[in-house]
């Protein structure tokens, strides 16, 4: 076996070419949107009023496996990718654990995170389409700051919702977004009618990625030549993200490792769908087994406190619906939250997978993941962002574990991103001003009454 | 002749595994540094009061050509190197240049610059001895987070000093070097007998380079244990960043392309004289000739309007003096500068490099850096920190004479860091609020004025 280095960086003609649709595999598919009008099967049509068409086909097509990664694409890929996925000696050494660790690391691009690789996906298809712009909403700022990035590539309008907590949490966040030429507002503002309603009804709210959203939503419908992008939870978006599962796939294989255990930190789903996508697909398919571990802030547990139903995906109801893993789309996580994994729910098909026990899922306290962020920090010498932290934390925990086994396991975790604009946060933690909230039942029995009465 | 992919990564195996000492090659050496005491040049002995000994050794030796890097130290490389090399494809499109550009991309590690090449080697010779600590300055944060994170994976106590005006626009910066355990102190400040006496003579001062090093001189020799480390101007330093330019020219050399240029922006010298070095070292053994460019910024010009002379490398005038193009150690850059590259001197290797005529030397105004740096940002996704940004403007003027002339050169430069800390800077820009300083002669003349008159 080859010695393993310390990053195995592919050969920029070793990244994939096509995207994994992992659907495609699923017997039992993740339940179809609706159409919150008519609590139908929302059609193509539809949902092109609200996406660019190619987005909207990859967001309805759950049979077709593989999709063709588009040139201009790859292009764009080659100035940041192939990420590394890095052998993590040190904090082995420093863990004396027996288990090998791995992490695919995402955050040496600007936008500090994996969320580039479907920005550059939706900004060149609207492009492609001959849109004007687009909209969205940005909660601890990456996907804001990739759209940002792939708008300018391609020359294209880009207005963001920013949720206000974070707007102000991360001044610096909005201006990376505007040195990139994108209009950067807090949410809940005044400029849409649902945001006006959202400030009325809850005076000096710090926001909400569903609240956001909905005002990205208005935003792109009542312009002209506007559609609307969305960074995480739509099946779309896995599909770009199984960039991270594929090449971290082809870098373990290189080697001839076979990982036992893969973790991703989980809010909407994004990076943890792309980056276990291609190893859901061998188990759905009979061909390995793998345990994949869903991790999540105890302060927003979709997965290990919530329902499984139909929900809105956004606070003002203007999106279709979905079948997931959701605590009510009226949940708002407390002030005390830093950092991103906001969204009440989960993406459809990690839900979907979730419920098939194809993995499990468990919630951490922030605390907690600033100490593993910390520790990570000074052993691996990369400044970890929170969201990732939830991944370290499970990862260090399941490296400890092996250490009282002995038990070799070859740990595989996804590192989102880097923590540079999340140095407030980590200011409380060394400070010692961090705490934990987490929230009662009586509080998730209040949200969940918000969910909409649509038959699972 | 192989494809050029977007970004060379040489294998590990690849990485250097000896720094080079470019020193060896001079015919006319730099003259040698002198006690400020005595005014004769400093021993061996009197050198390792204030550096670790082994690294008072780098600093006199002119004549070992390579030095090997011990193995704790190409461990600790191999988490963050060999960095890319990368071919700037993109920003050729957008200039429509036949030139060929490729940089040197050294902001892949968390402390966002090269500065780390150095500081593990520091840490770890301090380690080596015995030490407790080091204590150390920095500007724009960037040399004192590399050392914080030194400090750390080595266990060592961190002291650092850092210019007050950088320490309120990024207060960040020091969050990032808490989280690595380090202590961080506004310079001038009241702890240090040199910073009250600044604090009295200069109320208000906005600090310097120049004084926080005298201020970290002081903590480390008043202090059992102790010693201090510095980012650039010293040529231990530059012996440390050779790595740079050493990985530089293996990425070149595999890939069979011939530099016809190599650009740096330059401070102390500690990216340009790394970044240089090897090529340098082909010139003075006529084996190769190069363009070699060094680019400072127009508010602190010490080669383009300095002299070349012995003086203070600090203003509180108890460090050795070097022979150096300098401003005179009295010299503050103008408020108005943003970042780093504000020392008032020039490593005594590249002055020497340049009074020679091995390199030439340029300056620039900030508001065409930072014009030059959001173009680059846009189109190369990533987001250089001001002082890697002086080196882009000129690639970018020198590959538009490339588009003129037709000529299909292939221009080096060194992009030393991202500027995700300088955000304060970028929104001044984004505002249109950023302006340009240029010293008058007069305040030239006053500031070389402090001068000391010894013999060259």
């Amino acid at each position: 076996m080859k010695e393993i280095p310390y990053k195995i960086y592919l050969e920029e003609n070793e990244m994939p070419t096509q995207w994994y649709n992992v659907r495609a595999d699923m017997k039992k598919k993740p339940a179809p949107i609706l159409n919150p009008a008519t609590l139908e099967p929302v059609t193509l049509e539809e949902l092109s009023h609200i996406f660019c068409e190619e987005l909207a086909k990859q967001e309805l097509d759950d049979q077709t496996p593989y999709f063709d990664i588009p040139e201009e694409i790859r292009n764009f890929y080659r100035m940041y990718r192939p990420a590394p996925l890095v052998r993590a000696y040190c904090l082995e050494k420093k863990l004396q654990t027996p288990a090998h660790i791995y992490y695919k690391f995402e955050g040496n691009n600007t936008s500090g995170s994996h969320k580039l690789n479907s920005a550059i996906a939706q900004a060149y298809y609207a492009k492609k389409q001959g849109l004007k712009g687009v909209t969205t909403e940005t909660g601890a700022g990456q996907w804001g700051t990739a759209l940002s990035m792939a708008c300018s590539y391609f020359d294209l309008d880009c207005q963001v919702y920013m949720v206000k907590c974070s707007y102000e949490q991360k001044p610096f966040r909005r201006e990376v977004m505007r040195t990139y030429g994108a209009q950067v507002t807090p949410s809940p503002s005044m400029n849409t009618k649902v945001g006006r309603e959202i400030n009325k009804q809850f005076p000096g709210t710090t926001g909400s990625l569903g609240c956001a959203i909905s005002e990205a939503v208005e935003a792109a419908t009542s312009q002209e030549g506007y559609r609307y992008v969305l960074g995480s939870v739509l099946t779309q978006v896995l599909l770009h993200q199984s960039v991270i599962g594929l090449e971290t796939k082809a870098a373990l294989d290189k080697y001839g490792v076979k990982a036992d255990m893969i973790i991703g930190c989980a809010g909407g789903g994004s990076n943890l769908g792309g980056l276990i996508s291609p190893f859901a697909g061998e188990i759905l398919r009979g061909e390995a087994n793998y345990d994949i571990i869903a991790v999540e802030p105890a302060s927003c547990p979709s997965m290990t406190r919530g329902v499984y139903a139909y929900d809105f995906c956004d606070t003002g109801k203007v999106c279709p619906l979905a079948k997931m893993y959701t605590l009510g789309s009226g949940f708002i996580p407390s002030a005390n939250h830093s950092g991103g994994l906001r969204y009440h729910g989960m993406s459809s098909v990690v839900s979907e997978l979730y419920d098939q026990g194809i993995l499990t899922a468990r919630s951490v306290t922030q605390t907690d993941v600033f100490k593993a962020a910390t520790e990570f920090a000074k052993v691996e010498g990369i400044l970890p962002a929170p969201e990732s932290s939830h991944a370290i934390k499970v990862a260090m925990d399941e490296a400890l574990k092996c250490k009282e086994t002995g038990e070799a396991k070859n740990i595989v975790f996804g590192l989102t991103g880097t923590g540079y604009f999340d140095m407030v946060a980590y200011q409380k933690f060394n400070d010692n001003e961090m705490s934990d909230y987490i929230p009662t039942d009586e509080e998730l029995q209040k949200s969940f009454s918000t969910l909409p009465k649509v038959e699972n």
